[in-house]
């Protein structure tokens, strides 16, 4: 299932709400740069980092942390991560975007546990990040505020690389001739042909591939998304509860029902949906079907219930791919 | 494989050593009352959560949790575990036996992150518990200091059930007959017997069982359990490395070898090893049987290398066995 206009790659750690249950753990979610093994990750419930054993990604290779937001079932694998990065010998220093809570957290743990960590860590403030923080060369997040029993945040993780396109055409209708000329204006340099200078920046345009996904923390207004979401591809929310059992538990856990994210992302006129952090009592078949079903009711775009070990591919066309196991 | 003499049921949650493998967890380990259903955690590695749960053990029975030592491969699943066990609706106090500065940081933890307990936390300093520490009327705690890096401790777990007997022979031969009478003295109820009263107290023999392992935190200096290991019928130690290897590795990390330990059990005449805490590099089939050859090589008593899921039983005369898994 490669396909080399994708450009995120999702592999969801745990879908589980509060506790983690024998199929599901609590949230993570890996988001990979498709064109290098550089990857993200959101959330680090407790067995964050054997899900990521599990699913044989790389520690080494992870290039930002994002929290979005202090309860434990979203953090508290956060640290024996680090340690284990560390015990892996990682040396490069690892961004990690998070309410300011985290880093007294962290900072205090490792105080507290003897914990040294042979790499730097970089914090930014979840609050900061309202700036979109480029993480790598293609790789960026920008932090949206939620409403929560605690401050939660959504991330907006966005890929994008300008590729340098040769005008063959014009190249053809001007008689130059393939080889060692398109190869030299591809690389930036002027060409002498028939006496003229040809200018490499006459011949190149800058194709800039991009898909941008947002991530929800815990949530109970996905409303609060409506600007964010006017230019991505992919809402990856929370759905807790169906609408009748968030009806019953009351609105005091202030989380979001299926129905509530369907309506909003219908609203949107969102192509793609990931629901996840469903409560235990949602997660047999039975559960998941009444949540889907809730869905469909509300929401005629492309959706799907994440499970743990599911991976999706996002394409610069904003398809979105579920990758079959074999 | 039920029997009527067991008194501590031991399952192994974790037995790697500072980071978790595809087949180990790091540690943690259930002793359970083989009379109830009360259990004591000793050490709760990341994930120790999540191994209770596929070992169908309940975390409303567990009664206490001892924590060796500081370093986060022995300790950093507590607070998830902690915070499960709240969403599960806990009420019963839980006893904790950790150096200070775990107290510390569940304490940080909690505030941090938003975690409300339902249930009391009975924080027992590990320095007080040198003095015998009764947590159920049947188990009680004793802790014993080692030599690592950061302070680490030992426990010993005793199980001690006193049963009233009757003497049924002397009951016998004075012609009491079967029934009513046996039942009273039994309970402690004086009878009439030929115009005599008889006194149950006369009757009754106390008899008291009682099984006592040691489960060791990290330590290089087996010799410290001398005095604690003559009253004990099972050890359980980390073996961290086999001789050679960790005369590679050098001291610095402050781990035994299984030489080390099995010398020290050949030593003491002790009845029982079981060897856990193993290095990534011993725990595949050549490394284990590594471990395994330098045991056999210095202790001739009965002993085992724990797997994640083993069960172990010992029984009254000291008796221990591994249960065989349907």
């Amino acid at each position: 299932m490669k396909n080399s206009n994708n450009m995120l790659h999702f592999t969801f750690l745990g879908t589980s709400s509060g506790v983690p249950t024998l199929t599901r753990n609590v949230s993570g979610l890996a988001i990979r740069n498709s064109k290098n093994k550089d990857w993200i990750l959101v959330d680090a419930g407790e067995g964050t980092q054997h899900r990521i054993q599990q699913a044989k990604l790389a520690l080494q290779s992870l290039v930002a942390i994002c929290i979005t937001h202090v309860h434990g079932d979203h953090c508290y694998g956060l640290v024996g991560l680090l340690a284990s990065a560390g015990m892996n010998a990682r040396t490069a220093p690892l961004t990690i975007i998070a309410p300011k809570q985290i880093q007294q957290w962290i900072e205090v743990t490792a105080q507290l546990t003897d914990l040294h960590l042979p790499y730097p860590l970089n914090f930014i403030d979840v609050n900061e990040a309202a700036q979109i923080q480029q993480i790598t060369d293609e790789l960026s997040i920008q932090a949206h505020p939620l409403s929560h029993r605690v401050p939660s945040f959504a991330f907006s993780i966005i890929a994008q690389n300008t590729q340098k396109k040769l005008d063959t055409q014009a190249l053809i209708q001007l008689g130059i001739p393939k080889g060692k000329a398109w190869g030299d204006l591809q690389q930036g340099q002027n060409i002498q042909f028939n006496g003229e200078t040809l200018k490499a920046t006459d011949f190149i345009q800058l194709q800039t591939k991009r898909v941008h996904t947002i991530v929800g923390g815990d949530n109970n207004r996905p409303e609060l998304l409506a600007q964010a979401c006017q230019d991505a591809q992919l809402l990856i929310h929370e759905s807790t509860y169906t609408q009748a059992i968030l009806d019953k538990v009351g609105s005091g856990p202030m989380h979001s029902s299926a129905k509530m994210v369907a309506e909003f992302a219908q609203h949107q006129n969102l192509s793609n949906l990931i629901l996840t952090h469903f409560s235990p009592r949602h997660q047999d078949n039975t559960g998941q079907q009444a949540i889907a079903e809730e869905v469909k009711t509300f929401y005629t775009g492309n959706f799907y219930l994440a499970h743990d070990f599911d991976q999706f591919s996002l394409d610069e066309t904003g398809q979105l791919t579920k990758i079959e196991k074999y």
